[in-house]
């Protein structure tokens, strides 16, 4: 293991994490907030962080996967703790609701323990949307260039996709991959804050939407989410951008670089386009059919905030007929697509899943014919549908651990499933007593800690958290 | 295809079935009810069978693959179609509950649309209690002798087991291994009545109940199920007896063989073990934690009940704590032992998947070395583990779509799942508005018989009913 590398990584994250805590200060002088707190959020990790940055300088630049394990398990693990801080110091929230609060802002899951979020500062509500907005930052290198070096559960796939050095090394491939995958994240960024400021959104609101829509997070500055702006428009413009984040950012890339016929190509992206489009049909028509109030705009707003694992809200889906209500727990089960933002199992490993169901069916008459299964033009080694395949089945074995520690804190089997399923996949509300118009406060702080893991677990592609937790990985 | 071989062993089963249908004629004559419902029953199955069993006579005594998926499943349809007339001759069922009702006998489901068991005539109650010991004497050639040559999810590390010629030619294998099983079986049968009928059970509920424990069915002749005999006696018998039901025939076969040393180093059977010996615990510890009145004998019939899916009650399990009732609804995922009379995803399935996770997970770090899997003492092929792993997703995806044809009735998540995963599992009772105090009668038709066809799959394997649906199928 390359330990001084790995730390000096993680020193200059802390460094770069202090840093950026300064930014709400700066918002809760403008609105005339006391800033102090936030400031002295900032301490800790420079007090750490600066003097580990300016000593560990790792002559070996190499990065093994075994490495890269462990510094994206730490890393998120350790933003998060210190990133609770301004939560803790304004006191807006104590300790173990503030790790909750800041977990699921950096996975981007959007789950919260706070009642009235009107009444908080705006320095916390600009701090809770930053770290979705970061959080949706690392992911996405994360996914397109770190995970699939590390062989997660079908991410591999992905090897090929973005341009750079391959294998062994991997310092230059994130940060090319990072510079230009960043400054597409920052563009769309900036479109989506003139967007809902030009729609009739205050700019501070347009600002901390932008920045949780981007990075389908979901963390809101309103009570009722998006809702609240009783806006036709913005409820459009947000599905538009939703569905925009829940899009492979490599894809994003590709656009604008003038590739759109290879994107409209793209196998992925037109499964992920089909799904929302049916899946929005049904809950439309299944509203229709039930005489409810709510037309397209409600069911493919939900559709996609469900899919993309976002988790804002228009309307209260819990008191739509009980069909769509679960057509909607089923969506829990997808996510967007792999190298986005978001969530959930995510639409790449669905379409393999499915394309190994049908060539296994299809074969079964020959007596155990060898098939192969093509993705992306592509034959897909065995291993990687296999790994598609355990993911699966870690996923929900994941959900199921969480939703048993909620039940033994004696809620009821909805409420502890829908809390699993949303922890791992980082949608945010759940269904029960955790749905769209309640919050995570009343859980016990255990509950709220395993919930938390979940959620890191499942942010890292669960397998990177696992792998950590064999104990001969410690081994040499 | 053998078409003729193909109808000589479906005429020979409703031949078959025709003469059982007499024997409740026989149980209601005794009775002193009218026999004369069960005569007619019978004549239906004889008139299309008989004809068909004198004049095909199949040269061709071979069976191919495809053979093998057509006559299973037509098979399994067919008798439920035709077992129903006795539900709807003596008028205790009109058809579609009829035909649930025989179909949940013949898959060894358990689920019921009877809203007063103890009112319904001897005959049906007998009928309905020979259909779960007829259906999972078909299970155990299936599982053992069938399923294997298929090449079914994992069910192919069984082809090694059972002695006698293997591949290409089923049908000798089918009457080798049939012979063996089935002698077995009747053995346990008339062990169970005699224990039942010793612990004070009347002799007619002593047969009964025989019936559907060996085949871990789950139909009672009472309300309250075992619960109504209040003796724990026999719920101890029973709880045994059902643990059995859910154990490899061929291990039942090896013990009375003398190789208890072997049997007793079965890893499945050992994993079956502990985790009901684990689950026992954890439910009777979460019972005791919050005061409940149950003790250990509650615990252990309810796990093992639904381990082995049969589905029988002695306490109303949705009144349990709520950690407990979700440990409950988890169980609903495993199942007994391959080959044994249980439905569910099987103890081997999960061994497989719990053992792959593992070794992914271990061998991550080493960026994607190869790592082979062992089971039974030996390496078990790539292309196996993916059968296991494919089946997990076939599973819960039936289980979903069976769900969304119950909330499209209307009905609450809960209940819609619980159904849904209670039929393809072939376990009997859900929870919600099917619970153990319930029943499935109020369900519209178009759900119930959904909730048969999710029952016929997942009786036979999933994917034998899912080849029939590939188009490829029936081209040549």
């Amino acid at each position: 293991m390359n330990a001084l590398l790995n730390i000096e990584i993680l020193a200059s994250l802390l460094v770069g994490l202090g840093a950026l805590e300064c930014l709400p200060a700066l918002v809760a002088w403008i609105y005339g907030e006391p800033a102090l707190p936030y400031l002295l959020s900032a301490l800790p990790p420079l007090v750490f962080g600066l003097p580990l940055l300016f000593t560990a300088r790792a002559p070996d630049r190499r990065m093994r996967p075994r490495d890269g394990f462990l510094v994206v398990a730490v890393a998120w693990g350790m933003v998060s703790l210190f990133g609770s801080l301004p939560y803790i110091l304004t006191g807006t929230l104590g300790p173990a609701d503030a790790l909750f609060e800041s977990i699921s802002g950096f996975t981007t899951t959007g789950s919260t323990v706070m009642t009235d979020i009107e009444a908080s500062p705006r320095g916390v509500l600009f701090w809770r949307a930053l770290s979705q907005w970061l959080g949706g930052m690392g992911i996405i290198v994360l996914a397109v260039a770190v995970l699939p070096l590390l062989g997660i559960g079908g991410m591999q796939l992905f090897q090929a996709e973005v341009p750079g050095p391959v294998a062994g090394k991997l310092t230059p491939r994130i940060a090319d991959t990072a510079r230009r995958l960043w400054f597409i994240y920052l563009g769309f960024t900036v479109t989506v804050v003139v967007a809902l400021w030009l729609a009739g959104m205050g700019f501070f609101d347009a600002v901390c939407h932008a920045f949780t829509t981007v990075a389908t997070g979901g963390f809101s500055t309103r009570n009722a989410s998006i809702g609240a702006f009783n806006s036709p428009l913005i409820e459009w413009l947000v599905i538009v951008f939703m569905f925009a984040g829940g899009i492979n950012f490599v894809l994003h890339y590709r656009i604008l670089t003038g590739h759109i016929r290879q994107v409209s190509r793209d196998e992925e992206l037109r499964f992920y386009v089909v799904l929302a489009v049916v899946f929005t049909l049904l809950c439309w028509w299944t509203l229709a059919r039930s005489g409810a109030p709510d037309g397209p705009r409600s069911a493919a707003f939900q559709v996609v905030s469900i899919m993309t694992t976002t988790g804002y809200g228009t309307r209260n889906f819990e008191a739509w007929p009980h069909l769509t209500h679960f057509l909607m727990l089923t969506l829990l089960l997808t996510g967007g697509m792999a190298g986005s933002t978001s969530g959930g199992i995510k639409t790449m490993r669905l379409l393999i899943g499915a394309r190994a169901l049908r060539g296994m069916v299809s074969h079964l008459r020959h007596s155990r014919a060898v098939h192969s299964l093509h993705y992306a033009g592509r034959t897909v080694p065995d291993g990687v549908v296999s790994g598609v395949l355990l993911f699966f089945l870690a996923y929900l074995g994941l959900a199921i651990l969480g939703a048993i520690a909620v039940a033994s804190a004696g809620y009821d089997p909805v409420t502890s499933l829908s809390a699993g399923l949303t922890a791992v996949g980082n949608f945010g509300p759940g269904t029960g007593e955790i749905g769209p118009t309640d919050n995570f406060g009343h859980f016990p702080a255990y509950v709220k800690l395993t919930l938390g893991f979940c959620m890191i677990a499942g942010r890292l592609e669960i397998f990177t958290v696992l792998a950590l937790l064999d104990p001969n990985f410690w081994r040499n």
